[in-house]
């Protein structure tokens, strides 16, 4: 069976942290439902619809493993990860009207169920909820880190459809691109676990470039799962990534490894539009190039540059646990 | 001539407190672009756009006058003003998007020309400046203001389109949101530029007020040139918020008029979807039963409430200014 092959047995699992952490994500749960309540119907409806579906709650459980590396997690750091979950979900739902996505995570999307207009404005309501979040935690270094997320997530959301347009990405400007849109966030969760407990400034320094590294790692192997990740009725589609244009590391690999007619022949295509059945084509174009393994590599290395920078850290059970989360956010197949 | 007629001659123009506000509002545009400059080009070709189309600028206005009531316009307050056009620009550029409109004031907006997806991610980032423009304030008093009104803005919007899904809006619901959507940000600008002077908090206080009370008469008024304005190739259209299902003031009133069976009438025909040639029915509906008339003269009342206000304060040339401001804003043509 497959659990007895030892390289699936040591691939650290999500549901062991959420069993880990089960308290306190239980208390940031509640925290988080009560901060989105509305006493407008159709908003608590849509929030109620939006918060069934947890998602994989990476961005908290970050926080909290950074938080333990110096104290207890606090109330402090429960309400400094729900701002940053909020700003997250927000940018989901934002995205998903800009992807045009029917379907996220196996669920119908806000602007699929309720058009782009209700998703347009839910994730502005969510997105003020976070600025009052982050407000109420009265604390101008915390204000500093969040809003300098907030600008970079921005920019790196703007910098990919500004490249998709243009199909032009080069493995610089990609890499680039998901250090703001995604890396920035998943840095300021270490940061901010550093900040809420006795974490001192080099420690910040510290817990910021590592959850910097490890984001990036995180994104690439996202963008890896697009290629390789199971297709279901219900679950992630394969190549939905390029079907919208998005051209990521594993494609800019193969596009620099294959001839230049080649290359732009599959850009040609992809310029085209795919239809579902070119999809394996471009996976094949991709596997031949071996753009995967390259790809998942480079996440590899960057996790691997990133628990190198915790080695300072005593051996802790607390600085075990971040490492291992390290592992599984390379290492994840959803 | 039109500019011979006393009720003409009497009325105050915008170009007035652009002209006496000349430096303030020269200074307010230099930050304004320096604060949105980006190094993707994609979205400084969009904010290019964007700023070349200053609009009326009546936020950045109320609070300069309402400083001056207090001492000079600082470069505090004029990055405050700043702040609050960026909230304000942000959620136009979004509601263009909800709204699905194809032309603002004369120009093709964001969504028509790049596209939906272009238009909710600049807003985004124009909220993210926003923020961090917020934050360069340092000032935990000024957060407090502007989270509030984010919260409330966001609600005022959520609100609307709640109810515009049903079309059962009551006069109290219509001021409760429009409060919250437009009111609030008013509000804000009067209360800031007694924040950013010399102003005691018993002056904020009034100015809050003030800046609520004014702010609903400006969005009542908003409101009545939908059914009122000059119909152009390129300018404004009548009847485009009921086109778009959105109730205001004077059809509230109409409908409250109205015996129960006409009104049931107009209200399915709206539903149903309004072709440009029903909007003339609608509008002699609501001349009928004096919509404009009961409209604006509330709109008249919240302005003088508002004035009366300030009656405490010593009758100077500033304070002369804000209250023929307040008279502008009711009696504007467009």
């Amino acid at each position: 069976m497959d659990r007895d092959l030892p390289r699936i047995k040591d691939r650290p699992t999500l549901e062991k942290f959420h069993k880990i952490l089960a308290s306190e994500l239980e208390q940031f749960d509640r925290e988080y439902r009560e901060t989105l309540r509305s006493d407008v119907f159709l908003v608590d409806q849509v929030i109620s619809y939006l918060v069934q579906r947890k998602g994989k709650r990476i961005r908290p459980i970050l926080t909290f493993l950074a938080a333990k590396l110096f104290g207890d997690v606090s109330l402090r750091c429960i309400k400094a990860a729900i701002v940053v979950e909020l700003l997250h979900v927000a940018t989901l739902v934002h995205d998903d009207v800009v992807d045009e996505a029917p379907v996220r995570r196996g669920f119908p999307t806000i602007n699929n169920v309720w058009r782009n207009k209700v998703a347009v404005l839910v994730g502005d309501y969510v997105l003020a909820k976070s600025l009052t979040g982050m407000l109420d935690l009265r604390d101008l270094a915390v204000f500093d880190v969040l809003s300098g997320t907030a600008k970079r997530m921005s920019r790196g959301e703007l910098l990919q459809i500004a490249k998709v347009r243009k199909l032009d990405i080069t493995e610089d400007v990609y890499l680039d691109m998901i250090a703001d849109k995604t890396a920035s966030l998943l840095s300021a969760c270490c940061e901010l676990g550093a900040m809420t407990t006795d974490g001192q400034s080099r420690d910040r320094e510290i817990l910021r470039t590592f959850g910097e590294k490890v984001g990036i790692a995180f994104q690439i192997r996202d963008d890896v799962l697009d290629f390789v990740g199971v297709q279901s009725l219900f679950g992630k589609q394969i190549g939905r990534d390029v079907r919208e244009q998005k051209i990521t590391l594993p494609l800019i690999h193969a596009f620099q490894q294959a001839d230049s007619s080649e290359s732009k022949d599959v850009l040609r295509q992809i310029k085209r539009g795919l239809t579902r059945g070119d999809i394996g084509k471009i996976v094949e174009f991709v596997t031949r190039y071996r753009g995967i393994e390259y790809a998942d590599d480079l996440a590899r290395r960057y996790a691997d540059e990133a628990k190198r920078l915790l080695s300072g850290f005593p051996p802790t059970p607390s600085l075990e646990l971040l490492l291992e989360f390290s592992d599984y956010l390379v290492s994840r197949n959803k």
